[in-house]
């Protein structure tokens, strides 16, 4: 049986620090037999959640194109930003949307029983660590399972060498540890 | 001296339940004698935060606009709709935005030294307290003085009479008590 | 392969709500096949932690046990009353002196690893919420792996019946749904 | 009208570097004319908040007179150590056994309406802002209006010189507007 990953960023830049940080736990994750799935949620060109627009048009065609990926997936991957203490808008509106409510599919289908993996790279020394402490608060709400075993990275200017490596040993104990373990917590969790 | 308060909501509906309690607290605001300017968020119509857009284009004129208008007063009234126990993305975005730094401006300027005042109105039992709650977090980690007399108000639906106006006396006071807070203490901390 | 859960609530009363509470997921847990100790912290009579009394006569016979227990078991069931907004002081001031470091083990050994279910039964309509949500948040930060599927009763002074039967069938879902879970997650987790 | 503060830390050291930290603030603000009187909660020797102790013997005689302590203040200086992600449980037990309601006094009258100012001091890089976080959380549960200007200083073990003076500019600027703002906060707010 194998573990279907959805991994994302919180950021939509083409050359995300995040991204490239979420690249390092994706690689780990599928040493260990994981099928990941990674998408960039900017591409999805969702509008800001609006009730109006909800009411009057439904749920857009992107939105019902995350729904549906969220519910082939046994958990997720997150890297965020940080912005002002929180995790991004980008994020926050992806979620909220996927989290509106459909006929015929009880509430927070797309997020319950799932398990999910935290990941932050900031330019300064707290890594980012505020947006995973909102961010595993809202996870936690909606009914995921969120590892502790996060992954902060901070200072991200002087994290990576040139072949885009990290190279601070802790930083890739950090990243081995959260692939390794998505994948045996979901594996355990989905029997 | 007049106390400049901006006020706006998180939801950016037409006819919605947070503005509506909104209104309440800023038409007693006023009785204090505020000056309130109130916004409505959606209308500025800004893209989701992109550090690649911000980089490429600069900031989009909308947010330079609520920048200057964060600038000019000196409180902020917030009602906002909780969604999945945080804040609304379109609040998120806005207040991300808003403090992109810009040269020959310190940074947060447009936040530090202010004063909020927080509602929300939700259709359940908890009034939203959990939006309230990360955005209290959020403000204060931008140099935000938040009033601890927030505005809570569960089951919306019952909520208001057929005038709109609020038909419990503990709503009523919490929406008086802090119109009337938010203009003294602002007074207060402007000298 | 039996899980192992450590149970024990926050309040240190003898008729407490929470422990009343935490019976009911205690029952449903070994229904499922799990080993559960409950203690109660208060009788543990653990001084307030203080740094000068740990350096000065070292970590106290009744943290040493509680270490070991902790050590031992798999899993914490953990039910808090709620004060201001946050969990009991007789449970944070065990938690931090069961993490307090000792030579020749790892940092946090007590709780890298575990799994935890969160209960809370409070007098008024929040339920505990907040918190849970604190508590959340702090075990999230030693290495807990959380449980989403929260007990969070509210107007407790009415939730039971005579007989201590929880009354609202949601309440017993709730209670039923985490005794079963908590067994199950740490089951597949332990593998 | 004099400002009356009332400063303590979290700690209970004897040599708390956290106390050392408030001192500083203290002095600043004592510059700016206010009146302070510090405590050491330790000294109170209080027992863990226990409902069945507060029904059967009443509020004990320290708590009654720490209620009247900060009945007779306007505001409050906290520096509190971080343990595990939160803050001390000599703090949460004072905060908790203050609140107690007693007849005759209105809910809350220790804390609605003071302001506070809130510091950290920690041997690591994150310089406690995650006890400052959740210590902000509850304090804006209670009625307080805590002042978004804190102190958090990293690495304690290298901030001070031998004098006991900081070393580093942004944490003496931080000291310093502190101490002056949270006068100056106060007497706008006393108004």
């Amino acid at each position: 049986m194998t573990v279907k990953i959805l991994a994302f960023d919180g950021s939509g830049r083409k050359e995300s620090m995040n991204r490239k940080l979420l690249n390092h736990v994706i690689a780990h994750a599928k040493e260990h037999g994981a099928s990941v799935t990674q998408i960039n949620l900017h591409d999805y060109n969702i509008p800001i959640y609006n009730g109006d627009l909800e009411s009057g048009e439904g749920i857009p065609a992107p939105v019902t194109e995350l729904k549906k990926l969220f519910m082939e997936h046994d958990a997720l991957l997150i890297a965020t930003p940080e912005y002002n203490g929180s995790f991004s808008p980008l994020l926050k509106n992806v979620l909220d949307w996927v989290s509106r409510p459909v006929p015929g599919t009880p509430g927070l289908s797309e997020f319950k029983g799932k398990v999910a993996g935290l990941l932050s790279a900031a330019p300064g020394k707290l890594g980012g660590l505020r947006g995973i402490y909102q961010l595993n608060t809202v996870l936690f709400g909606v009914g995921v399972t969120v590892l502790p075993n996060i992954v902060s990275v901070g200072f991200y200017g002087e994290a990576f060498d040139d072949q885009g490596n990290l190279k601070n040993d802790n930083d890739k104990n950090a990243v081995a540890t959260l692939g390794k373990l998505i994948v045996k917590a979901t594996t355990a969790l989905k029997q």
